[in-house]
């Protein structure tokens, strides 16, 4: 990197190495290739375009996303397969997502009949057949309905005017920081088992269900590996984070994202203030939480000794086992515990390819709605 | 509202109740002019100009932000004196402080003689004089120089070409919510009378301090009424928070910023999963640390028996006591912990005033460096 180019990095900022996202997006697709099944990869890891279209060129059939104006962002981008993974419950809503459905391969979640409901009368208005769904809830406990209520609700929602139930999706990545276990192979095939049962008794009552989504990035291998399961939706597998490392699912060489910082002021010789607090880095991975039992918020590369064990909203402060030798000015490589939520506190990232730096905006970043 | 504004407003939100967050801007800049104190309002709660702009209008004698990104959206947008209280120590953004510092009036924070070394570099070969403040510590240990260092600090910084020392700053409220204590009083008392001491020793050391800055939200009352304390810079006072709230600063009923959010699933009577997680609330103040012992991430507005009790990405779950009688589609406001980090996630506010509702962009958000 010329010095051009160093000066227009300012800290703190996001740093994504072309080479490992790559070779991270090009290893889920081939385990995805392997296992016969098609990957649809969240994109609120990155909620880059780019980035996205990268992970269809690799194998992906389509992409994931929480919210309408985040399919927006990505249709815009020429994006012509999407499923909104949430329930779209708001009028206003549901009509952006008929407008996208009328011009892409599109579907969207849903929960609960309730919530069909207004999807299907806002369809059926529109003349359309709106492509759903149903979550099914395999142990996180937020969205999704109980597996025992599935045929029920199955066979409800496959009536609905305007609605084609073409699907059943699970999340159980989030669950793995909350249990006593960080056992993902145990949790992939217990997430694969339920959804494929579930699958079965739905279509035994008549409901054709074609697809039998699962999976996060830790549970998409052994998920995957269920014969019944069609596809995987992992996210954060494309940078990796510090929480993944910790359960075993990828390595620190498979660190795709970073976060540069500098280090502002050195109030002792074991501990050092960088331009970093929580505005810069997430902070919904806690440290210290048991199973992850993670040593502050991220792991400050080559100091291995070092913990940046507290923030406030732009200080980080480092506290290291020896005396650190850092001065004021000095920059730092950190990998966040959380690098999706991280990746949102900000408005760009900057791709290190082979022949040079590029700014890249987070276009879908701060798309509430 | 009508409809059309309604269907605009698409959770989740931020909305700005106009008239509260005008009384808190009134009351602020009427507790400064009563103790004598010029008020320079922290801008990182809102990031939003037109709202700097209306401190001002009330009696704010300038402005204090974090970063150059931000002091050069609020100078693009009028703002003619703006203190940076962060150590500037890159070489590019001391560029950018110096160009700014040609146009209006500007000071930065020092709290070494390494960082100060830089600036005077900078500035001196610039031909310019820069104005620097330098930071001392009062507990928070973080930034800023130990009080027993500021003699020998103070003088070596007020002898570097370029710059000029003009006065001292700390910032103690942070410290609540570490401590046991949340007796605010106390706190502001005691920061006022360190920083007023070690102004009097380098004043007697011969170094002309002028300003002798102070304070955050909770802080402010008792440190200006400190004699010798020449100015306030709080910044979460214009919507203040549920942290705030707990710590007495402020009733409920001056909360002038609110999260709505969406009911978009029922799993159970006395359970609700709302469209929003930890990507539309911050999650830097958690739930249950003492001494503030916070059910949840925020309060949820006329449900004092529900809890936001955790949350995902794009997922917020409330428990309530007794069954809560929502249905998928209702809207729900939370007042989160902590306001400024939470504003910080997102792009625009609504601001409610009496005529209508506003979109109003948080303008300086996103401005890492």
């Amino acid at each position: 990197m010329n010095e051009a180019q160093e000066i227009t990095h300012e800290t703190p900022y996001i740093s994504i190495d072309a080479t490992v996202m790559r070779a991270n997006i090009a290893r889920m697709a081939e385990l995805a290739r392997a296992r016969g099944v098609t990957l649809r990869p969240h994109i609120k890891t990155h909620k880059i375009p780019a980035f996205a279209l990268e992970q269809l060129q690799a194998g992906a059939v389509g992409i994931t996303v929480a919210k309408p104006a985040e399919a927006e962002v990505m249709a815009e981008a020429g994006i012509r397969d999407i499923f909104i993974a949430y329930p779209v419950v708001v009028p206003s809503k549901i009509d952006r997502v008929l407008a996208l459905a009328r011009n892409i391969e599109l579907a969207v979640g849903v929960d609960s009949a309730a919530g069909a409901a207004l999807l299907s009368k806002r369809a059926a208005a529109a003349g359309m057949t709106l492509q759903v769904r149903l979550e099914l809830d395999t142990g996180l406990r937020r969205t999704g309905a109980q597996l025992h209520e599935a045929v029920e609700l199955g066979r409800t929602i496959a009536l609905m005017p305007g609605l084609e139930l073409s699907g059943i999706f699970t999340f159980k990545g989030a669950v793995l920081r909350q249990q006593a276990t960080l056992d993902v192979a145990a949790a992939g095939k217990e997430e694969g088992e339920l959804m494929v049962q579930a699958a079965e008794r739905l279509r035994a009552a008549g409901v054709g269900i074609r697809h039998v989504s699962v999976g996060s990035t830790p549970t998409a291998a052994a998920a995957a590996a269920v014969p019944g399961v069609t596809e995987v939706r992992p996210g954060t597998y494309i940078f990796n984070d510090r929480m993944l490392e910790r359960m075993g699912v990828c390595s620190a060489d498979d660190w795709a994202a970073r976060v540069r910082v500098t280090v502002v002021s050195v109030p002792a010789p074991n501990r050092a203030v960088v331009d970093g607090g929580s505005k810069t880095f997430a902070t919904d991975v806690q440290p210290g939480n048991p199973p992850l039992n993670l040593e502050g918020f991220g792991a400050i590369l080559g100091h291995p000794d070092a913990v940046l064990e507290k923030m406030n909203e732009e200080h980080g402060m480092i506290r290291s086992a020896a005396p650190h030798g850092w001065s004021v000015g000095d920059t730092l490589d950190i990998v966040p515990n959380h690098i999706c939520s991280t990746v949102n506190l900000h408005n760009a990232v900057w791709l290190r390819e082979p022949g040079g730096d590029r700014r890249i905006a987070v276009a879908a970043r701060g798309m509430l709605s």
